[in-house]
């Protein structure tokens, strides 16, 4: 075959680059003049971080471990952007993982907390239990008062260990934890020695309550989170239903979006842990359908939870679950994993059982039928980029599998499952580094825009409710542009 | 959308599992009652190993570091057994790293040997310099004969220096070199110190004849390597010309083939630099085009080598590769990084430019209409998985892209690069990180007898050559799954 002219060849160049790009998450949508204006000050900002990296990749922001470059993101003016940015919504996150650490120190300063044991001094070291109680628990351990322990340290020295103690953050990651059990048994101690301390009914209502106004300070502006329901109690030893547990959520919800009407809403995903023996999955699916019946609004469906490498399959769940009523909408997890034949196989489970999104879907990339479907019935895949990175599954953010789904405009939304236990923020962080690495170098603010209308589209608010959301995000959307087009520099 | 009943949603999850499996690499193949039998055995192998990680993720061999798991690999019977299988050809290696590194201390025994510098004691030191000279050599430099520092360190402790200096093997290979930047310069340093020493004529046709030696003892029986041509000299100071450099390997071929008829043929590849300036490259092509119609058979034709993210980009040659004759075929390296929408558009030159294969193609999977190309052209992927993890593209081998290429059968084979640097054999140890990791838990004999096949058919033997070829691959393949079946236990 004869090779073709230069000029032949640089028009078949620029055609296949233009098909290339027409394909990527965002191509479709068109800016406005004061968008394209934005977007060559995104694009500068993006290529001047990304130049670090290329002659010294150990400067790469996307190329690191996420807490080896925190310090650096939270500095870099696209970030700041970036936060300012109206992000549409969370599609998966988790109950108690979702607000800072600083509503956990919050939550110490309430009266009546008790603590056994202390806090780690080193890795390995077991951590405290945790208690609210009038007096002193009976159950066996060195209880003290929270309050006493504070004056005896010092105050700020027990916030400090606080903010030390409910986090995943260390200097060195790819030296912390061997591998991806490891990790895992870390972040699930998280959650446990935090139970009972946000379990509290008080703390359990102020802390929803302030998850929601950081996600506003964060320009997340509709929620649609997953929770354990775990029970929770009061100083007068009652221990509340789930029923009532997701009425103070409601409650919550209905008071901070009175106070703040441009937020869009909040749903609530009832998604128990996937380790449990059969009868217990039965009350499960009980629970779910009496919640949805009493919260229809508020319920959006159903999932489960827990490290999939070491739950059981979906196998073991399905005859139960094709028996729920079809008005039970599926959020699964699937294909959090980097294997291939073994658990990832959930993926398959979860798309015929018509699941709405597939949580993580990190392993999709590797089942061709399960992308062609994904495709065909638009199911979305939340993509936790961030969570994916410190709990072991990628290291280089350029290799996660949202860059495959980002480039042939897959339907995806980025969320943060836990940011509480990174130090990220609600969304922003995730955003940064879905922006800067699981995107090409030439992915550009549409992608970003897509992302945040990616995430009303694919949230389970109905039509009208969707349409509300849309006006709020549009006005706030043009706020922004406005605001961050005064910081631009001239020559943009 | 009303749930379908259980065994309806049964044959449906079947159904879709057949459907995947349909499509992966191998796929088409139906094994014999012998090769099924065979199957069942290294199915039993690989389950047994993947196993001891399914618990405990730091025993996963698929999922470590090469060098941390080289010793369990080199004594699991899986590998043995892979090691005996006749593997087809390397279509994907580098002329003075293919051979072992007993091939680098079996020359530096040759006489007039000189030495100037010392051999690394510790990660950083400065590489020695190495000259064959009849007298001491008359550049600066503490020159002294090597068979002089042989005897006055003991000659086993001198070998064991060489083998510990030409090698990027490490016992903590994730803290040895912090970024890729670092271990290509590592990389790099072995080639260039290694150079003088391997360019020594005699040295020069031993190595290559050792290299193919190795390969067969590999079970490895065709050859389609890439090479530089480095100056060629002798002790009469004579400096050899690229034509009579070509001739050489030629020759050790010819003689290689008639003392091996087994063994399927030998082709060559001209890759140089792409650190060079016009004038420079322009002399590549001349030379190419030279050696082209004097080798017509045993030239393949021309590629470009260097590290891709700081390598001149593709479009700063394809002007000129175009002038070339349609005669000369291309095998251009492309997409051997992490990044998106940088140097990794090479591709996008490589497919345009009509190039035969892709060395690496690791990128290709982020490029969606690269992807839809290279199935249409058949154009074939060479994946060289440990090379990628060595010199960190990657970690974990289940997230490498040929999990996806494997996944849904595009044209891939899997290759070497450079074994020699990594304790590799020729080309055993990358099928079995390829089987084990890059695979599909449940892809089985047939993946690898199709990566075999792969070998050959996207070789760049004709009609007649690939004939005969298949023919000695079939005999080699039944030969061993003959023997192979005598070791394996009853109950298979």
């Amino acid at each position: 075959m004869a090779r073709p002219a230069y000029d032949e060849f640089q028009r078949q160049r620029e055609e296949f680059l233009n098909r290339e790009r027409s394909r990527g998450l965002g191509a479709d949508l068109v800016l406005s003049a004061d968008e394209e204006r934005l977007n060559r000050y995104v694009m500068h900002l993006k290529q001047q971080e990304l130049a670090k990296g290329v002659e010294n990749p150990y400067e790469l922001v996307s190329g690191r471990h996420f807490f080896e470059m925190l310090e650096r993101i939270n500095d870099s003016p696209l970030f700041k952007l970036i936060q300012k940015m109206p992000k549409g919504g969370i599609l998966h996150a988790h109950d108690t993982a979702i607000g800072s650490t600083e509503l956990i120190v919050r939550a110490t300063h309430h009266e009546h907390l008790w603590q056994s044991g202390s806090i780690p001094q080193a890795e390995g070291d077991p951590m405290p239990a945790y208690k609210f109680s009038r007096t002193k628990p009976t159950v066996d351990g060195d209880w003290r008062l929270v309050a006493d322990i504070r004056s005896s340290m010092g105050s700020e020295a027990y916030d400090a260990a606080i903010r030390q103690m409910f986090t995943l953050y260390t200097k060195d990651p790819l030296n912390a934890h061997r591998d991806i059990n490891d990790v895992w048994r870390k972040f699930m101690a998280l959650f446990i020695c935090f139970e009972p301390m946000v379990t509290y009914r008080p703390v359990w209502e102020e802390y929803f309550y302030g998850c929601l106004e950081e996600l506003l300070a964060d320009n997340v502006t509709y929620l649609e989170f997953r929770g354990l329901l775990p029970p929770v109690y009061d100083l007068d030893d009652r221990t509340y239903s789930p029923e009532e547990i997701v009425q103070m959520y409601v409650e919550q919800s209905d008071k901070f979006l009175r106070a703040h009407p441009k937020f869009m809403g909040v749903k609530f995903i009832y998604a128990p842990l996937k380790f449990c023996d059969d009868a217990t999955f039965d009350g499960y699916l009980e629970l779910v359908q009496k919640l949805q019946q009493r919260f229809p609004n508020f319920i959006a469906g159903f999932d489960l939870v827990g490290q999939e490498d070491l739950g059981r399959p979906h196998t073991d769940f399905n005859e139960r679950l094709l028996r729920l009523p079809p008005t039970i909408n599926f959020f699964f997890h699937a294909g959090e994993t980097n294997w291939i034949g073994r658990r990832d196989e959930n993926l398959i489970d979860a798309i015929l059982l018509g699941t709405k999104r597939i949580g993580h879907g990190f392993a999709a990339l590797k089942h061709p039928v399960v992308l062609e479907e994904v495709k065909k019935r638009q199911i979305c895949i939340e993509l936790n980029p961030i969570s994916n990175q410190v709990l072991k599954l990628v290291q280089d953010f350029r290799n996660h599998a949202g860059a495959f789904y980002f480039s042939d405009n897959y339907p995806v939304v980025v969320s943060s499952d836990d940011p509480s236990f990174w130090c990220a923020a609600p969304l922003s962080h995730d955003f940064f580094v879905a922006f800067m690495g699981l995107a090409s170098a030439r992915a550009d603010l549409r992608l970003l825009k897509k992302l945040a209308l990616n995430s009303i589209e694919y949230s389970s608010m109905d039509g009208a409710e969707k349409s509300v959301a849309m006006e709020k995000w549009t006005t706030a959307w043009n706020t922004f542009l406005q605001e961050a087009l005064q910081s631009v520099p001239g020559e943009f």
